[in-house]
């Protein structure tokens, strides 16, 4: 079968988009494109969401990896998680501060411990046993995000995932972020956790969301929007529903979606969430704008 | 409407009993007894959900709180997370070393702050800004633990939760470990997560988990039972029903669940479960062995 592919730069609202419309969009297209030629290769489901969210954590102009937005005090705390949905294997990582891609991180977490998640040192520990390069937090400090702070933005939005089908059927998702600019020290929100932020099952599709996560995670969003796909629901009536539940608890989310037969779908509470896709069809496309 | 409380004080295989079921069965049935004379006085789930816990994490049968296992580095780091079913409010807190009553910690992370979960040391932080003692790590530690930790002994079990129904039939869940023995520093298992080791909604019942935690991730394991309820299963068949996808997977657990009319169901697929309760109709009860 075709592969597919889709990606989001994360969501919120207008006041917020800083006119980065531009860019947002050129690099989700970028991030898909790279996933894309994983899969086009042959390339399992997993290989396309690590790649495609590296691509996402290197762009400045998204809240995850180098660009993030700062804790309390003024630290980037950064949370990723990957899910295979032909294994149901999992893993993640929760404030880490010296590594340039959290995303490779949950994936070493996934498949070298017995662990699914990691936190804080503990995480990095692990991670640059595993390889990883250990960076320096500044590093990962733009200014953008640095005025951010210093204006005291409470910005929630940025976070990026992707969602991918291989040529086999197999899905994958991952997600990752540098959380809520002026979190406090130690905040987790959904994009490390299983079930709220990232969910994966080859029997149902795999689902990444992004928004203000302590909503995402009272509903453990992905899991349910995956719920409501095997009650019958279509993917984008399943997508929507789920979100409905966020909103009705006073929060605000965005959902993509992808099927083991290759059906994206997407869908959002917020004015703007950035996405590019690759459909089964060989589409490309990207949006900004609800 | 009359309350109902169920107590689990973990779950695991015969070989890791260590003779304690005197122990544990009276354990359970005290922090049982505990939560339900709060039920009882007309107080809420949550109060009594905390109440109960607390008095598991204090006792050194149960590996949550004081006579937690430890982890790599020989330190007890601790996770808990509470769940209120009337408003889907919830929080929690992981790898915390410093805390005495995790569980109190995480309602004070649900009540105080806009986060859900806070972990290491921005979570101890919060917790003694809230007025948590600060305690030193050793002071959680058990002769016990300690030659577990030196026959490098790889117990898994010993988690304690709690799900109770108050007079109004509103619901909550909880639940607190040290985790894994001789798990790698900043490991977060099944208990501090929403949806996976707690999940309550007074629209379904309340669910806490034990075991494996890995595996209970996976598979969303609280999120799942209720759902499963949803569809039509009954309490008992939702639990199993729930278990068994963990099975699938190769791992081991346990589960408890109340509902709002007061129903009590539990499931292990362990050779044991410490439980205890008090139902509906005024029975106590506790029970070791499957």
């Amino acid at each position: 079968m075709n592969p597919a592919i889709l990606v989001h730069g994360g969501c919120g609202p207008r006041s917020e988009a800083d006119g980065d419309d531009q860019q947002s969009r050129a690099g989700a297209l970028a991030a898909a494109k790279a996933g894309h030629a994983v899969l086009r290769g042959g390339g399992s489901a997993i290989d396309a969401v690590e790649r495609a969210c590296r691509v996402l954590e290197d762009d400045p102009a998204f809240n995850a990896g180098y660009g993030a937005v700062l804790n309390e005090d003024g630290v980037a705390e950064l949370d990723a998680s990957i899910m295979d949905g032909a294994s149901l294997k999992a893993g993640a990582v929760a404030v880490v501060t010296t590594v340039k891609n959290p995303i490779t991180a949950a994936r070493r977490v996934m498949e070298r411990t017995r662990h699914v998640l990691l936190v804080g040192a503990g995480a990095e520990a692990f991670a640059h046993e595993a390889g990883l390069p250990r960076i320096e937090n500044q590093a990962l400090v733009t200014e953008k995000a640095r005025a951010r702070f210093a204006a005291e933005r409470l910005a929630t939005h940025g976070t990026v995932g992707v969602v991918a089908v291989d040529v086999q059927g197999h899905v994958a998702a991952g997600t990752s972020t540098g959380g809520t600019s002026s979190k406090k020290r130690g905040r987790v929100g959904d994009s490390p956790l299983i079930g709220c932020g990232t969910y994966a099952d080859d029997r149902l599709g795999a689902v990444s969301c992004t928004g203000v996560g302590e909503y995402i995670i009272r509903v453990t969003l992905a899991r349910r929007v995956l719920e409501l796909l095997d009650r019958g629901l279509s993917p984008q009536a399943a997508a929507e529903a789920g979100l409905a539940e966020v909103v009705r608890l006073g929060g605000e989310a965005g959902v993509i979606l992808v099927t083991p037969q290759g059906e994206l779908a997407w869908a959002t509470s917020a004015e703007r969430m950035s996405r590019a896709w690759v459909t089964r069809d060989n589409e490309t496309g990207s949006a900004f704008w609800k």
